[in-house]
């Protein structure tokens, strides 16, 4: 079967597509329009109730979490990751859960604010997370420079895709808002890992999909996709 | 190998323990005195760099992340959820990573708002985020009412213990702040799912070994734990 990826460029639909990519998987897109809100529309409800972006069509209906989509694909077709019975799969779960619901969890909140607070307190919020996010990279990086398999590793894995997507956004969004509290450089480990990822075949085909530059993750900016927008 | 989890009362870890109980593994269990702020030592971060609570010892190193511990456990031992060849796989991951970074990552920012916004914006981040839970929790029932296998199916499943914590932790926390946005008869197939859960020998097992009373999903109570504190 081929796979359908509902994507819009630069949303967490960019590390399914590297991941299908990368394995050489078929799939096809179909574009959630983000300026007409397609992503809260009844149809795209029916694949997701909960309205975010990406949702991948499978054998086994729509997929949806970035972090479940990936760990189905590995499992599913191998070499993106440490398998079910494999002495690194621990240590591999623990940080794919870990990127789900502590960086990429925080960053949803600092990118929507408005879903969580009013707006005059929109600056507090965003002064916490983005201290919770920077420990988060920390404690990441901290892991990367001790050359797991698993992360920065020589084989690719879902969990470089991830963290690569989730270093990228915190360059450029939200675009009115002041993100110098980030900087890839105070990360060594995770920027090589960056580089790493930018020589890949995958990356290449992300550009040319959704028009993010030929360093979209050691220095992003924004996107020219041909259809679609990310915000 | 007898696991090591290392606990505190009605923390995360309880949803750990639901599971070694259910599947009759052999664990044994180790307080992280949260009074002294054990979570914070130097010995504690060895085993989880991000100072939470639960950790599982395991064969492959310590392992944390409830959802991880939860995945690797099924995975591991099987029967508390669709294993890796399952048709049902797909939708089992989608849902625990959900649970993982949304419901339980929101209540996180909801017992501890002082590690994300300042003390005089703390109401309106709670409100924020107590409307957003709830919206999950809708979604979780209207899901849970289409009986899924692994999803207050006929046989419990991890699913199903990390929900019902979640439910019971609404009810009862943060201590002083007003809970009245929850109540479990909002959500009758999540209800029903506590019901069921509490008929299970694991919950007397948390009930005699954290004090959680002998309701502590359907009707929740304050814990009295015979070691350790909840908070």
């Amino acid at each position: 079967m081929t796979y359908v990826l509902h994507y819009a460029p630069d949303n967490a639909s960019l590390i399914i597509r590297l991941a299908l990519e990368h394995r050489g998987l078929p799939y096809r897109t179909q574009l959630v329009d983000r300026a007409a809100r397609a992503q809260e529309s009844a149809a795209y409800l029916t694949l997701n109730p909960n309205g975010l972006i990406p949702v991948l069509e499978t054998p086994q209906g729509p997929l949806f979490e970035t972090g479940a989509i990936l760990l189905w694909l590995a499992d599913t077709h191998g070499n993106l990751g440490p398998g079910p019975d494999d002495t690194d799969r621990g240590d591999f779960l623990k940080w794919l859960f870990y990127l789900s619901n502590t960086p990429h969890a925080m960053l949803r909140l600092l990118f929507y604010p408005q879903k969580y607070t009013t707006p005059d307190h929109a600056d507090a919020l965003r002064d916490g997370l983005t201290g919770q996010i920077a420990r988060s990279f920390a404690i990441l990086d901290s892991i990367a420079a001790n050359n797991p398999k698993w992360l920065g590793g020589t084989e690719a894995s879902v969990l470089d895709f991830y963290l690569c997507a989730l270093l990228r956004w915190c360059a450029l969004y939200p675009v009115e808002a002041d993100r110098s509290w980030f900087t890839l450089r105070a990360y060594p480990a995770l920027e090589h890992i960056c580089a790493d990822v930018e020589t890949l075949p995958c990356t290449a085909a992300l550009q040319s999909a959704e028009g993010l530059g030929d360093t979209p993750f050691t220095a992003p900016r924004y996107p020219t996709p041909p259809e679609g927008s990310a915000t």
